[in-house]
């Protein structure tokens, strides 16, 4: 398993339209090969920001690197159009693989 | 759904002892109720460090704090025993809580 995790400060006072431009946006994912599951995340609040992340989980890193190149690629980050979200700097991506796993109904581990 | 999050910096040349010592504890996790998943990550090599994010999905934000609250909780931490890991500073914690979610199979959002 892969995750693709993308980390944005959303200044306070922007987070309604930061969740807002997720929840319009077409990200065309469902029917891609090798997607999961997408969660849009939302973290601790600090004083001049609140953490969110995206959190894509993908059957591979292959299947997440084959999304990048793709036309679906290209078409979901067209269709997200002009916003007034204010961030903290720019978002930070980080790629994971899973090295243990466990899950409800598992033997104790 | 609620995330709860440990990120490590694990010091290069640590990685299989950080490893080791995940794999051999009793978690006791796959019976305490509201869990659901856990995956022990690993994200980006830098040059001092190699990202690790311990990663659990929990039905709940108060299932994720009963825990804590629990016998399970201690057992699992009593037993992580000594280690010789070499870490970049302490570990991170953050909880998130999902704003949007979207699965394989679901309609296009």
């Amino acid at each position: 398993m892969f995750i693709a995790m993308n980390r944005f400060k959303v200044k306070v006072g922007s987070e309604a339209e930061f969740e807002r431009v997720w929840r319009e946006r077409d990200s065309h994912l469902a029917t891609v090969p090798g997607f999961v599951t997408f969660n849009l995340l939302k973290g601790p609040q600090k004083e001049e920001y609140t953490l969110y992340a995206s959190h894509t989980h993908w059957a591979s890193k292959a299947d997440f690197e084959a999304w990048t190149r793709s036309e679906a690629f290209r078409a979901a980050h067209a269709s997200s159009g002009p916003n007034k979200v204010n961030y903290m700097g720019p978002p930070e991506f980080e790629g994971f693989e899973s090295v243990l796993s466990l899950s409800i109904g598992d033997k104790a581990a």
